[in-house]
């Protein structure tokens, strides 16, 4: 449940330019100022339906954008590749294994394909 | 205009999917095989007038996603990161001062930032 609202907030950081200013706002409100819905539709004076609907709506269209250009996933494997180097940086300052540097490199090249 | 060329091949790599079939048809023969405007009439057997009308519709359209969204110029930070980072390992085995790894780790904190 935590996962998957830590995966729409993300979406919401890509794609919620592209929803429409009613979806945005309500979003916004959910996404980076992490109100739950009853909480929404108090600031908002509107129904828990209509924030719960609104939501479920937006996620399907940030899932539809993600389908479309894939961009959260472009990201998150660039994200892992420089986690992935500075694990390697740390490996090599502990023994100062060249293996740690060639990894490194390996990395580089797959990331700048 | 080289440069220029780039900037539409890079923004069509990354909105594409986000034109129109019509527009996608044309721009794929423009981007990603390289036609020319006169080739790519021929082929579609449509005016050179309509191939370049699309075009520059299509064009518009993947700068306006890109001002939406701003996909490529996030990629493009993290491109330069891994430049950046790939230097510093050159650097470090040719005369292993350690200010290079640190200058990989400050670069590496702000790319997972």
């Amino acid at each position: 449940m935590f996962e998957k609202k830590m995966h729409v907030d993300a979406l919401y950081d890509f794609y919620g330019k592209m929803l429409t200013d009613k979806q945005n706002e309500i979003m916004d409100l959910y996404c980076n100022m992490d109100y739950s819905l009853g909480e929404i539709s108090e600031i908002l004076s509107i129904s828990r339906q209509a924030v719960h609907d609104t939501i479920k709506r937006s996620e399907k269209a940030l899932e539809h954008f993600e389908e479309q250009l894939g961009m959260y996933e472009r990201f998150q494997r660039k994200q892992q590749a420089f986690e992935a180097i500075e694990q390697c940086i740390l490996d090599f300052e502990k023994d100062h294994q060249p293996s740690a540097l060639e990894k490194i490199k390996a990395i580089l090249t797959e990331a700048l394909e």
